[in-house]
């Protein structure tokens, strides 16, 4: 550290930003020092409110800064789908498909025992209850076609067995635009498994 | 924007750092609300005391929250050599040096007529100044080997010459470390140039 030391301080606290170094923190700190002192403010405004407002939707885990999200709160949504998937994003994703009008279970990570996250770290309890309060008739697992995503998937199958619910995993397969050439052999083989009969 | 009104702010207002686009901003503001609350406020604390408490250094035009630099402020260093740079990461830069025990002047920035950048906002009235006020002897120009850099440099030796005080520049040549066969040909030729005679 060398500065000042007001400006080590922002440095050194940029760095807990993800894929921020010692140089590109040094660079910003600079940047919003020299040219951008009212976007600092209002960085520094937001990130407040943000922390101290934004909690999880009591219902379906997603982060939010009501008790309930909005899709949560939407009694035109059809409560008696869930969709299951790994974080926020993903729902931003699927809302954008303009498909979906059920409603999600954020998992906030998945299944990883070497990092410690277990079946309690992702609401598979909690989802367990909601599906048997709410009356829930499908639950559509949408997390990632990763190996982490996949075992997750498996596990939360494993464990709906019981509750009589129609459990459905989206299909993965060649992405539209795509072309067989240039797919890898693990998306053909699952393309391949799911192929549909039309005619 | 697709979240709640608190987290779309934020993503938002991360967009105002450097090279963070979109994406980025998004995965910034999850990891902070999902892992690291703490580096969070931390980071709103620290960006607001910088906003704040920064200024230039009366002297140098460094930045710092004191009315001058620590450099500036220490009656040890040579206060009749100022190294002139581009901007406070020179500074330090040079420091790490160990070699320099004069003062400096930070341009903030270099001659571009394109960008708006004229000698006014990299204060060479203020170095003028400065040199006649503290009977400086030397002044070492320091600013970067490119276009604008020699541009600068070139500035500056102009409106010095009348000053009857020693203008020098900083040697370019071939690196420690580096090898002629990797070095471009324009630091070769200013190597070249640059010799010395040592026997």
């Amino acid at each position: 550290m060398a500065y000042s030391p007001l400006i080590d301080q922002l440095v050194d606290a940029l760095r807990c930003l993800p894929g921020v170094g010692p140089k590109s923190a040094q660079r910003m700190a600079f940047h919003l020092l020299e040219r951008d002192r009212e976007g600092g403010f209002k960085l520094a405004q937001h990130l407040e409110q943000a922390m101290q407002g934004v909690n999880r939707c009591e219902q379906c885990r997603t982060l939010t800064e009501q008790p309930k999200c909005a899709i949560c709160a939407n009694t035109k949504r059809d409560h008696e789908t869930i969709c299951v998937v790994e974080a926020p994003s993903d729902v931003v994703a699927l809302e954008q498909s303009g498909q979906y009008r059920g409603t999600y279970f954020v998992l906030m990570g998945k299944l990883s025992p070497i990092d410690g996250i277990g079946p309690e770290e992702i609401g598979v309890s909690h989802l367990l209850t909601r599906i048997q309060q709410q009356q829930v008739k499908e639950v559509i697992l949408a997390t990632n076609p990763t190996v982490e995503g996949e075992a997750t998937a498996y596990y939360i199958t494993a464990q709906l067995k019981a509750l009589g619910v129609t459990v459905s995993r989206i299909a993965h397969g060649v992405p539209l635009g795509g072309e067989l050439e240039f797919v890898d052999v693990g998306t053909l083989a699952h393309a391949l498994e799911g192929r549909q009969v039309i005619a």
